[in-house]
C-alpha cells in the first residue's frame, strides 16, 4: 500500500456557533453551541489529516481563545501549523448559523475585517509549500468570495500548478456573487487549473446550467483534469475519470443533525485517498460517500469528521 | 414633579454571549446564551430611558442581525436612534464572557475592527446633541480604551461641557491600560470636566490609591463637580454632594446570576433621577442602589435593567 497523499489547503479559518433554538434569525437571545472550529478549508484539511493525509494549511486566526480552538484542533489531528499565522490584535473570524422551520438558514459573519484573510502568500510561503512536496492542493470556492483572500489563494495555486502539483477544487459557489466579474473570473481561473473537480449539484447548475455530468466532465478532461465528482447531498454521489472509470453511490441513511461541512468532508476523504492511488476510484468514492454521511450526524461543522477506521466500519455495517 | 433628565451617552454598542458552562475559557465548545444587547454605554442609556429619561445615543452597529438586536432594544425603550450609525459591511461589535469557579472571567472581544467605534462626531453630531438640550452627558471609561473612540468621545464631551451641559463619568477603569499615557490622559481630561463622578471601589483605588471618599470628593468639588458616588458592589453604595448631602445604602440581598452591567444600570438610574432634581440625593441614590440589585438577578448585560415601577416595588418590599 502506498502512503496517503500529501495535501495542502488555503483559505479562511473560523469558529462557528450553531443556534439550537429555531426561527430566531439571530434577532433575539437564544441558545448557541460553540465555538466549533470551522471554515470550509479548515473542515477540509482536518478531514484530510484524519483519514491519513500529510497535511499543511495556509490561513490565519486572531490571538484569542477562538483562534486557539481552531488552530489546536488542526494541530491535534496532525496538520502542520507552520503556515497558520496568529495575527496580533485581530479577532478570529466567526460565523453564526440559525435554522428555520422552512429549511432556510440565517448567518451572521465576522470575516472581512477579521484575522481570517490576513495570511501571507509570499516567497517564504511558496518555498514552504514546495518543500512539503504536495501531491494535491485544494481550494474551496468559499475562499474566493473575499477579493483579498481570492488573490492570495490564486497566487499560491498558480505557483503549485506550474510546479505540477494536482489542484482539486470544490467550487462551493456563492450564488449572490456569480454576477460579479471578479468573483466569476477567480472561479474560472481555478477551473482552468483544476485536476479534480468536486461540485455539488447546485454548484454544477450555477456554473454549467442544464448540462449533463458527462458533458461537463469531457470538457474538464479536454482541459487536462483527471476526475469530476458530483456531490448530490442526500442522494449520494457519482463520478467519472479521464480514464473512463465510473462510480455512483446512493447516500447512507443516517440521522441528519447538521449538514454544514459534509461537502468539505466528502472532498477531503476522496482527494486524500485517491490523489496518489492509495485507493482506486470506486473505493475512494465509496469512502468519501460514507464520510459525508457520518459528517451530518454531529452538530458542528467539523465535529462529524471521522478517521478511516470509522468510515470502514460504516461501510461494513452497510454491506 | 419636574420632568426627568434629558440624557446623552456615547461609546460602544455590542452584543454579548454568556457561556453557561463554567471553566471552558472559550477554548472548547459549550453552551452560550445570546445575542444580548450590550456595551457599557448601551446598558447605561437603555436604563436611563427605562426610568423615564429622554435619551439620545452616539454609537454604531454593523448592518447585520446582531446590530439590529442592540439598536432595536434601545429604540424599543425610547432612546433616539438619530445618532446611531448602521455601518455597511462592518460586523457589529461582540463580547463573549465565560465564568470560572475561581471567580475569574474570560473574555473574547471583537471590538477594535468592528462597527463599534465607527460613529461620527462631526458638526452635524454636535448640532443634533445641542438641539436635544441635554441635562447631562454620560461617558463610561470603557469607551476610552480604544484611542479612536476615546478621541471622538472627548471631542463630543468637550463641546457639551463648554455649552454648560453636566458631564457624568463612570471611570470603569481598564487596569491593564492605566500605564498607557494616552489612556490615562483621556481619563484625566474626563475627570477635569466631570460634574457627577461614579467610580466603583476598584476604580477609586486605581485612580486615587489609599484615599478616603471624602478626600477625593473634596478635590472634585473644588474642581466644580456636584456629586461623587462610590459603587461598592455587593456592599451597596455611598455618596456625597457639594452641598453637603450624604447617603449610604447597604446592598439589597438578591440572587446574583450575572453581575455584568449592574454598575452601568446603577449610574443611569442615579443620573437620570438626580441630574435635574426629579428626586433628592438620598432618594435617587436609594433607587440606583435598588436598580443595581435588580440588574444582577438576570442573565445578560442589560436584561436586568428595570423601569421605575419595578424599582419602587423592590424598595417597598425591602421597607
Amino acid at each position: 500500500m502506498v502512503d496517503f497523499a500529501r495535501v495542502g489547503c488555503i483559505g479562511e479559518l473560523l469558529v462557528e456557533f450553531v443556534c439550537t433554538s429555531r426561527n430566531g434569525r439571530h434577532r433575539r437571545a437564544g441558545e448557541y453551541l460553540g465555538p466549533y472550529p470551522s471554515g470550509a478549508p479548515g473542515i477540509f484539511i482536518d478531514q484530510a489529516a484524519q483519514v491519513g493525509g500529510r497535511c499543511i494549511f495556509v490561513g490565519a486566526v486572531g490571538d484569542d481563545a477562538f483562534g486557539e480552538v481552531t488552530r489546536q484542533r488542526l494541530i491535534q489531528h496532525g496538520v502542520s501549523p507552520q503556515l497558520i499565522r496568529v495575527v496580533k490584535g485581530a479577532a478570529t473570524g466567526s460565523a453564526f448559523v440559525s435554522y428555520n422551520d422552512d429549511g432556510s438558514r440565517d448567518f451572521v459573519y465576522n470575516i472581512a475585517h477579521s484575522a481570517a484573510s490576513q495570511f501571507d502568500v509570499d516567497d517564504a510561503t511558496a518555498t514552504a509549500l514546495r518543500d512539503f512536496r504536495l501531491d494535491v492542493m485544494h481550494v474551496s470556492g468559499s475562499a474566493l468570495g473575499d477579493p483579498d483572500m481570492a488573490a492570495k489563494a490564486l497566487k499560491a495555486v498558480r505557483g503549485l500548478h506550474a510546479d505540477g502539483v494536482a489542484i482539486s477544487f470544490d467550487p462551493n459557489v456563492r450564488k449572490e456573487l456569480v454576477g460579479h466579474p471578479a468573483y466569476l473570473g477567480a472561479v474560472k481561473e481555478m477551473i482552468g487549473m483544476t485536476s479534480i473537480f468536486l461540485p455539488s449539484e447546485e454548484d454544477a447548475e450555477a456554473l454549467f446550467p442544464r448540462r449533463a455530468l458527462n458533458d461537463v466532465a469531457d470538457e474538464f478532461f479536454a482541459g487536462g483534469a483527471r476526475a469530476v465528482v458530483l456531490k448530490k447531498g442526500d442522494r449520494g454521489a457519482e463520478g467519472v475519470t479521464r480514464d473512463g472509470e465510473r462510480a455512483s453511490f446512493a447516500a447512507h441513511r443516517v440521522e441528519a443533525r447538521d449538514p454544514t461541512g459534509a461537502g468539505d468532508c466528502f472532498c477531503a476523504t476522496f482527494v486524500t485517498l485517491w490523489a496518489n492511488g492509495a485507493f482506486n476510484f470506486h473505493d475512494a468514492l465509496a469512502r468519501a460517500n460514507a464520510a459525508g454521511a457520518l459528517a451530518v450526524t454531529k452538530v458542528g461543522p467539523m465535529e462529524g469528521n471521522s478517521d478511516l477506521a470509522t468510515i470502514e466500519a460504516l461501510l461494513r455495517a452497510a454491506a
